[in-house]
């Protein structure tokens, strides 16, 4: 491909010759052919070394570099764009692998791939172009939308709906019981779980996460929502569209997320609360309370060698009596 | 069903007329015929708006409700139940689906269901009315015990034992090796892992969760133990009757917990220690030492804007010498 | 066996009479014929009461221990090896099972053990003495080394690469796509996650402990790693030899993490640092940022009863006043 073919494509200024490239790689791994990018300034030192064809980068990076130049505002979403050009995924061929076990009632799109040992329940739906990798079992009257993906060893339970465009990477369970039970004596009655899981479109959710069903109303994932791998979503929890939740998170039964929210690694967040648009959490932070306002939320204490911590962690249980004595020195200075 | 026959069954007290229920609903979404509940006093509002046909209550959040009412002094224990009660589990039909694989020493109860691509290994046993979901695998002489449930994808590892009436959710591994090495010279040694993972009856394991064999002795879920999806349970923990363990906690291993425990999501419990019955370990703790009395238990810190967390995190590392100064002040002041 | 022959073998000295041992077991659980063992010398108080036929030990720990005893620096290596020779891992039939789906030209060596419902894909490799369990799914052009053995319900991303006498439990999902997405308008647009994951030899990897693929460049756990159950490894992480990861841990994208490293159960680490060669990261730590020399580090905070917690944790919010405060009364003292 023409790097200027590609300026087009991306919507990017070519600076210098026009030459040919033909795939992206690492800018420290690149060589002939491969087109490389830099993702901020600091990057900019590998200019003078990399052996790739063409850079994408920012115009105020480039410094007096002589290779062929794509510039962009966004360096990290042209080469996004350009990986996936370079990359398309591969089709697989339509059809139903002979050892999958597919209900008589499934209703499977002739273009869906079902792959080997699928296991496919009764009134089961699988859109048009839909990949449904080995071993994954699909439970009764769910439906899958156009062209969503399911990787290996997935699990959804009966009627749960996946919308389009989706991936889900193996081990993801959808569906399974939310963790509800009532104190009857001296053990525990459970509570039925009748709600479902529906997943909107554009969804993407990582290896051996799970979203619990609801318990009556239904567990909600909306449009454009990415899920990290080994997060635990509880019953009923409803997640507003574009809200990002990196990996090892847990979010506990009935909260409400709203949208566009960037929410780290190893975040808690507790039961019954709500979170409103827009809010950043940063990694491992217990959200203990409704946030109600956009903005950036933490709270977690700072890594120290092992002994200067034991020792103010030790002070940390007497923090309420410093603050006391704090108090009474204030005053009786007076 | 007549409200009635129901206020019978479920040793409620009705109050107002009776009429015909056919199922159970959130008391937003409630229409003619569902019965709804209100567990707390408030959601006594949503009474007069309210479209069910009848109400479970206690007495005093009543007011001047005009719908039927059963009564009762623990409202979510009476609509689990009235839920239970118009939602049977669906009984699936007994017999061995032509894909799985039934290693010929295998006991099969001729009452047990045994679905797609179930793999069943030699001298294992699974007694009556259990269910046992696609792609399942049961080691070699595991023991499956009457009208336990294995949701799909579940791995039982060689010699452990799950008890009657049980419940495992989709991607449970029960009896991986639990996580012993020592060290030999540049490398680590392997501990083989030779016990087993005993599970009593009652038991419920949510999504995802992991449950290691012992090293020497065997790891023991009493009766009764609910687990929440994506837990970690080590090698050789004990977990006493009717505890309860909510999502993405992790027990390290040779813990001994008591019964009767309420433990929090995202608990961690660090190794050989020992937790008593009867206690309560608030969400998102660590549990550095044994527990002796009952009683609530916590750890972490609140959360707070970002800004204002860093200043204050700072200050963690400086806590103990801010108290030194401060006994430094006191002394001065005398 | 005879125990001096043992001895031998363990390279222990023996004290007493030889005798004929032919298991291991747990000291308290021991009986006639069983070897135990103690390790520490808080359990030296056992080997009065033991029924063991004989003892690992360290000398100092002995006193009038009147068994037959193997003595040794490290009774908990010779004890892991007897263990070892007492308890060979069964070897299985070699072959294929007919209900496995094997595409055509994938190349599988005689000696492997391939279960029943293992599926591998086109262009995959798995090397001598390797044993896939039931329901593993191998994708394509994966290269599975010598004697490594995959657990039941594994799932293997296309092009990744396992070494040599590995050992990977149940549920664990090796290749995944990383997290990667950049934002573009109002949704995300992935970032294809091009590299793979290299493992080395030597490995063990927790049950449902995921190790994504890197997005350019590879994720690579180098020989001797060790992870425990549910962990998960971001996209371009590097894990040095011989390096320990607890359960329950999250290592966040492009962690550079050295050798001999032992890193506890429920840490989270962030992205784009690096932790130097034999670092002692205690458990639950957060770790924030780089880490360039060994040494042992922590955060967290200690737990108490709740109430008194919550007093001080409230206070925590008041932290960065508090040490304002503390420094205008020293400066008002002088």
């Amino acid at each position: 491909m023409k790097l200027s073919e590609l300026a087009d494509q991306l919507n990017c200024t070519l600076r210098g010759d026009d030459c040919d490239v033909n795939g992206v790689a690492d800018i420290n791994q690149a060589g002939s052919g491969d087109l490389a990018y830099i993702s901020s300034e600091k990057y900019k030192k590998f200019l003078s070394v990399t052996k790739a064809s063409a850079i994408i980068s920012k115009e105020e990076w480039l410094m007096d570099c002589e290779l062929p130049v794509l510039i962009t505002e966004d360096p990290r979403l042209a080469f996004a764009k350009a990986a996936s050009l370079f990359n398309p995924v591969k089709s697989k061929t339509a059809g139903i692998h002979p050892s999958a076990s597919i209900a008589e009632d499934a209703l499977i799109h002739a273009s869906a791939v079902i792959s080997a040992n699928v296991v496919i329940e009764a009134g089961a739906t699988v859109s048009a172009d839909a990949v449904i990798d080995a071993g994954t079992v699909i439970g009764e009257n769910v439906i899958i939308g156009k062209a969503t993906q399911l990787n290996a060893n997935v699990t959804i339970y009966h009627g749960c709906t996946i919308g389009e465009n989706c991936i889900l990477h193996s081990g993801v369970v959808i569906g399974a019981d939310g963790f509800g039970f009532v104190r009857e004596g001296d053990s525990y009655f459970k509570v039925p779980q009748l709600g479902k899981v529906h997943i909107g479109n554009d969804v993407e959710i990582g290896a051996n996460t799970c979203v619990d069903r609801g318990a009556l109303l239904d567990t909600v994932i909306s449009d454009g929502v990415k899920l990290d791998n080994l997060i635990q979503i509880g019953h009923n929890v409803e997640i507003g569209e574009h809200t990002v939740i990196s990996a090892a998170s847990a979010v506990a039964g009935t909260v409400k997320i709203g949208k566009n929210c960037l929410i780290g690694g190893n975040v808690g967040i507790r039961d019954n609360i709500e979170i409103a648009d827009n809010v950043i959490i940063t990694g491992r932070t217990l959200v203990s309370r409704s946030i109600k306002k956009p903005g950036s939320y933490s709270s977690s204490t700072p890594i120290d060698d092992t002994l200067s911590w034991r020792k103010n962690a030790a002070r940390f249980r007497q923090l309420d009596d410093m603050a006391k004595r704090l108090i009474k020195l204030e005053k009786e200075k007076q």
